[in-house]
C-alpha cells in the first residue's frame, strides 16, 4: 500500500483576500433582527431602535495573549468572541453582533484559519450573535485578532462602572481562579514536553481548569438572571485582569471604599488544591489571576433577600466611603490596603 | 558647555495599561451628541435613535501596511481613522464615531504614542468624531493598529455596492493614482538614504502625491454634496484597492457590466509627470494603485444635468447589462476585459 502523506494544506494566497473572507464566513448565518446587513459592503448595517447600542474592542496577540503551542486555534477563536462578549454583559446588556479582523504570516495554511473560524461561528452560535464584518491581511509575524462586540440594551437597564454607594453589597459570580491554574497547568505541561516529547500527560483532574482556560464562558445567563431576580445592579464590570483589579476599577469610578473579605472569595475545590500543588496562595490567585469572565457588581442591601440564596451569586463584600479606602479584610481579620497586581499587557 | 544628550524618553510600562489609555486619550472631547459614554467603562454606549447604525473595521500591521522609516506617526495615526471613515461615508452615512486599539513593542517610548494620537485627535477633530474606545497592548514585534468606524445613516439614505443598474452612469470623485505614486517616492528615497544617508532630497515636485499617501483625505464632503444637488447614488464603494478593483465589485454586487473609458479616469498632472519619469503606464496606476480615498458610485442617467458641472465629480463609464461583461474601453477604442490587480494585503 502507498500511503499519501500529503496532507494537502492549502495556502491562503490562493484566495485572494476576498477570496480568504467569503470562504471563512460563508456559512455564518444571520440571526439577529437588529442585523441588516454582514459582511459584503463597506460596512455593516445595524437597527438598535430605540435602545442604547453598546460596543466594546479588544486586540488579541500571539505571544503576549495566547500561545499556540498549547491553545487550539478553535478554541481560540471561541475565546477571542467570549472575551468580548463578555464586556457587553456587563453593561447588563444583550450582545447582539460581532467583527472579526485577522492577520497571519503565511505558516497559517487555511485549514489552520478554518478551525480559528470553526471556534468563531460555535461561540456565534452558542450566544446568538452574528458576525458583520472584519479585515484579513498578513501579518509579518505571529497571528493577530482584533474583535468588536455590539449589543444593546434600554437605558434605563444599562448599568456602569462608577454606581456604586457606600454600604452597598459587593457580589460575583461563579468562582475565581480556575483559569489561572489552568494557565500554569498548560505552561508546565509545555516544559515538561520541550523535555520529553512522549510524555502522555495525566490532565484528567485539571479538566476543569484547563476548560476555565481554553473555554471560557462569558455570563449571558446574568443579566437576565438579574432581571428574573428583579435585582438592579448599581455598578458593574467583568473580571478580565483579576478581581483586585476589577474592584478598585469599581472604587475609583464610583468614588466609594470597599471592605473585600478574603474567606467570601468562591473558589473551586480544584483551584484549592492545585494551588497547594504549584505552593500558591489561592486568594492571590483569585485576586490577581485574571480570565475568569466573571461578573462583578454592586446592589442595593435592600436587595439582599432576593440573591442570597443562588448558588451563581456570592457576595464577598461591601462597599463603605471612599475614605475608608479599598481594604481586603483576611482570614485574621485584619484589613489591608488591595493593590492591582493582574496581569497587565504593557509589561509583558 | 555640558549638553544634555538625555532625551528623555518615557517607558510605557511606566504608566500601565489603564494609566496609559487615560494618558493618550485625556484630551479627546466627544463632540457626538449620538455619543452618550466614550471610553472609561467596559463598553461605549451610542445612541443612533431611529437611525441605521453603521459599522466597519480595519487592521494595520507594520511591514504589511506601512513602512515607520518613512511614515511619521502623526500621519499614520490620522490615516489608520482617515481610511475607516472612508467606508461609512462609502454608505453614504454620516461617521460619528471610532474605536482605536493599539499593540506596540517596547522600542516604542511615550512619546512615539503621543505622537500616533496627536494624529488620531487631529483626525477626529477634522471629521468631527469622537474616539470612545480602544485597547492599548504590547506586541512582541511591531506596531499593530485595529480601528472601527461608526457611523449613521436614515434607511432611505443608505447607498449600497448592490444597488448598480444597466445603464447608470459610473462617477468618481477627485482623482487616482496619487497616493500609488507618493509611495514610490518615498520608497525610491529610502533607497537612496540607505546608500547615502546625507542626501538632501528636493521633494517639492512630489509634495501633492506625498500628501495624498501620507495624509489622505476621506470624501465627508460628497454625502453632503450629494444631498445638495439632490442626487441619490444607486450604488456606492470606496477606493481603497484601486480603481479596478472596486469597478468590479461594484459591478458583481450588482449583477451588471461596465464600460469604463480609459481617457475619462480623472488623474492629476503631476500623476502623469512623475508616471513618466518612473516609466510607469498611468492608466495602470490609476486603475491599481489604490489607497486613493475617493469615491466610486453609480447615478442614474436622469441626474446627469444635476452633476455634470461639479469639478468633484468625473463620470468615467456606464454600466450595461451583465453577460456583456466588465470592460475597459481603452484610447484606441478596444475593449477589454477589466481585471482586479489591486494591492492584495494576503499576497504581501
Amino acid at each position: 500500500m502507498i500511503e499519501d502523506k500529503n496532507t494537502s494544506k492549502t495556502q491562503i494566497s490562493d484566495l485572494g483576500e476576498f477570496g480568504l473572507i467569503d470562504h471563512l464566513t460563508k456559512n455564518f448565518k444571520i440571526k439577529q433582527k437588529s442585523t441588516n446587513l454582514g459582511i459584503g459592503d463597506d460596512a455593516a448595517v445595524l437597527d438598535f431602535k430605540n435602545k442604547k447600542c453598546v460596543l466594546s474592542t479588544d486586540l488579541l496577540i500571539e505571544g503576549v495573549h495566547f500561545d499556540l503551542s498549547y491553545v487550539p486555534l478553535k478554541h481560540l477563536g471561541y475565546k477571542a468572541v467570549i472575551v468580548n462578549l463578555s464586556d457587553i454583559y456587563a453593561m447588563n446588556a444583550t450582545a447582539t453582533q460581532v467583527t472579526i479582523s485577522i492577520a497571519v504570516s503565511n505558516r497559517f495554511p487555511l485549514e489552520a484559519l478554518e478551525e480559528l473560524y470553526a471556534g468563531i461561528d460555535t461561540a456565534a452560535k452558542l450566544y446568538n450573535i452574528d458576525v458583520v464584518g472584519g479585515d484579513t491581511t498578513s501579518s509579518t509575524t505571529g497571528l493577530i485578532i482584533s474583535v468588536t462586540a455590539i449589543g444593546y440594551a434600554k437605558e434605563d437597564d444599562l448599568v456602569y462602572r462608577s454606581g456604586a454607594n457606600d454600604n452597598d453589597l459587593l457580589v460575583v459570580t461563579g468562582d475565581l481562579g480556575a483559569a489561572y491554574m489552568g494557565l500554569q497547568v498548560l505552561e508546565r505541561e509545555k516544559q515538561v514536553f520541550k523535555v520529553n516529547p512522549n510524555s502522555q500527560p495525566d490532565l484528567d483532574r485539571y479538566t476543569y481548569l484547563i476548560e476555565r482556560q481554553l473555554k471560557p464562558e462569558a455570563r449571558k445567563d446574568i443579566p437576565e438572571l438579574l432581571k428574573a431576580l428583579e435585582v438592579m445592579p448599581t455598578s458593574m464590570i467583568d473580571i478580565s485582569d483579576g478581581l483586585s483589579s476589577e474592584v478598585i476599577h469599581l472604587c475609583k469610578q464610583s468614588k466609594v471604599g470597599v471592605n473585600l473579605f478574603e474567606e467570601k472569595i468562591p473558589l473551586d475545590p480544584a483551584v484549592i488544591s492545585i494551588c497547594e500543588e504549584f505552593k500558591l496562595n489561592s486568594t492571590t490567585v483569585a485576586l490577581s489571576g485574571g480570565e475568569d469572565y466573571e461578573l462583578l457588581f454592586t446592589i442595593k442591601q435592600d436587595d439582599y433577600p432576593k440573591i442570597k440564596a443562588n448558588p451563581n451569586l456570592t457576595i464577598i463584600g461591601h462597599m463603605t466611603d471612599e475614605k475608608s479606602g479599598i481594604g481586603l479584610v483576611t482570614r485574621a481579620n485584619e484589613k489591608i490596603e488591595l493593590k492591582a497586581q493582574g496581569w497587565n499587557p504593557i509589561n509583558e
